[in-house]
């Protein structure tokens, strides 16, 4: 007998491996047809089985959040990784750890002090570390601007210092604060003007640059033209959640992640059906509540997949999650909602949803539920 | 060489022990005082060393969010647990491996229909389960109002169907949105009065109910008189949180939880600081967002664990942390925070960050850190 969504315990992170696929492949033929590499965040399934479904769709190399995630993509025999985020000096034995195995590690800074520590420990250590510099395409986190005089400081400290200056890459975060078409094609253009601009400035000073990276979901798949980019990065699509829909890149009908969920109670008078998905199972996430259409902690579908209009996780606890439906509507619900029954909630951001599981279940269309092991932790 | 706070891998979950031993015997003294037994909610620390302690310094069993935790514990020696969420039908196998070894469970329900799911199951496999019936004290979420007919009728279904009823139980949740000792003692006697009166109606019925158990960290800090009560539930107290300060019942130097950083950058101009403690390892709990003061992701310390007034972490992504200063303060935050120096974050919410990580690394007075592993996952 092999489990079902009947018979799983709840609750559980379903991943509809059909609409999975479409996404990658959705994503990949865009970048296939723009003309650029797609390496994908890796940060949002950090699952074997998804990665390699992301690769033989036709991606080359994956980025990561953390080195732990280097570590387990290499050990999977993924060569190509990029650590995406500022290297912290106290993490570069690690990287050099990976590095001396084989591992093509890519790592970042957008600093001078950061691009120093980079090269003090690679020349204790004869190590040529590939680096890339971090842009600031947007004001929306890290990175240097295109016109700061340390961007080429940078640039000429690590290539100076006998670092690999592998290229510049940027990541337009602002693109989740948007919800039109028109607004992200123009950020996305922002984005790839911004950063193709660095690596002209630096292949300016005489210094090479010959990578230009780019990306977040949102740009990735509303960009119009890519020229001067070399590669784009990007994560969520892989599952989308909530969080995109508002921005306006998928339906609901194309959300691969989902917590299954059992009711264990009713407050009738007040509309509340109290499930076993709280906190714990949904996460914190409140991603939706800035944006035009308020989720709550999530929306509520059938076993099928199927969203039940008007149905929002409305509340969360630990280990409880309360469905609220408005009193109004009369309905009975403790007989359309039985203890014991079963429901599925979409998240709004699935990077979030996804890391408070150890496994993901997946479903493909006969029904038969497979473990997916996932990675958490540092 | 053993790990210190400068060369423990970051992020990282600091646990500060002599803190947690002073919040567990403030905790026990007062139930002591009170003369109640002191049943812990051990979902806040799900760690064995912590639960030990617990015990050690007199608690009577533990309290869990899930059939996972109950396995910890009974796998770890402590037989008297009670999982404190209404059970779902589905649930009932694994409940019952849990007595059939030996584990004395509690579980709970607060309809006629999940009561009733529970004799059907006990009766089929020869089962007399321990059940309490969970009351609603407050509003708050789950639970059966002292006047509501279902109360007696659930009473007499378990009763009748072969079962223990061992009690009621409460938990006033409604305490996490107070801020005042008057309102907290007001909802403590309220929390108490319901549940007793609960019991008084099933024994005015002619049905045995020896046990009454409540509790919140707020409720069971602030309550005067707990008369008819024999247990007291309470869990976040062991570590403290930002909310509870806000709440009114602890200090930030009574936080025996913060998360250890590495600052990997700088956006001067914008007063921000930038670290490597995003959403996953603070969590993305906004819980102070509603309260009388708002500590955005964390209160920002120095790593021996002193506060840095006016440093919040404002902004999270995955990976990032956005530590934020009013850039009119003038600092040279480039220098003060140099790359790579360490920082530590105090959590709006101990459970929930505490869930991010796979163990704690907890610290004493001799610099010396061990590693505590915690239970994740269902």
């Amino acid at each position: 007998m092999f489990a079902t969504l009947e018979t799983l315990e709840t609750p559980a992170a379903i991943l509809d491996e059909a609409r999975m696929q479409r996404n990658i492949l959705r994503m990949q033929g865009r970048m296939d047809t723009l003309g650029v590499r797609l390496r994908p965040h890796i940060k949002t399934s950090k699952c074997l089985q998804v990665i390699e479904a992301q690769m033989a769709a036709g991606a080359l190399g994956v980025t990561v959040s953390t080195l732990k995630e280097a570590e387990y993509c290499f050990a999977n025999g993924i060569a190509d990784v990029l650590y995406a985020v500022a290297m912290a000096p106290g993490k570069l034995p690690q990287a050099l750890a990976l590095k001396r195995q084989g591992c093509r590690l890519g790592i970042i800074t957008d600093s001078v002090s950061g691009a120093q520590a980079i090269v003090d420990f690679g020349q204790k250590h004869d190590e040529h570390f590939e680096v890339w510099i971090e842009i600031d395409s947007d004001g929306h986190r890290s990175g240097l601007k295109v016109n700061d005089p340390a961007l080429l400081q940078v640039a000429q400290v690590l290539y100076g210092g006998g670092m690999q200056l592998v290229g510049v890459m940027t990541h337009a975060g602002s693109s989740y604060e948007m919800h039109s078409l028109q607004a992200l094609q123009a950020l996305a253009e922002q984005e790839r003007f911004t950063c193709v601009a660095a690596a002209q400035a630096i292949r300016a000073a005489g210094l090479p640059c010959p990578q230009v990276s780019v990306g977040s979901t949102p740009t990735a798949l509303s960009a119009l033209n890519l020229e001067g980019v070399t590669e784009v990065r990007a994560g969520v699509y892989v599952f989308f959640d909530l969080v995109m829909h508002n921005i306006g890149v998928c339906q609901p009908e194309e959300m691969a992640l989902s917590v299954l969920t059992t009711i264990i109670g009713h407050q009738v008078e007040k509309g509340w059906v109290i499930t076993d998905s709280g906190w714990m199972a949904m996460s914190r996430d409140r991603g939706t509540q800035k944006q035009n259409r308020d989720f709550a902690y999530g929306q509520v579908c059938t076993i099928e997949g199927d969203c039940i209009q008007g149905a929002l996780l409305g509340g969360v606890n630990q280990e409880h999650g309360i469905i609220t439906f408005e009193p109004e509507l009369g309905l009975d619900l403790a007989a359309l909602f039985p203890i014991g029954s079963r429901l599925r909630i979409l998240p709004n951001h699935a990077c979030a949803t996804g890391a408070q599981f150890p496994h993901y279940h997946a479903c493909d269309t006969s029904g038969q539920v497979r473990t997916w092991s996932r990675l958490n932790g540092w």
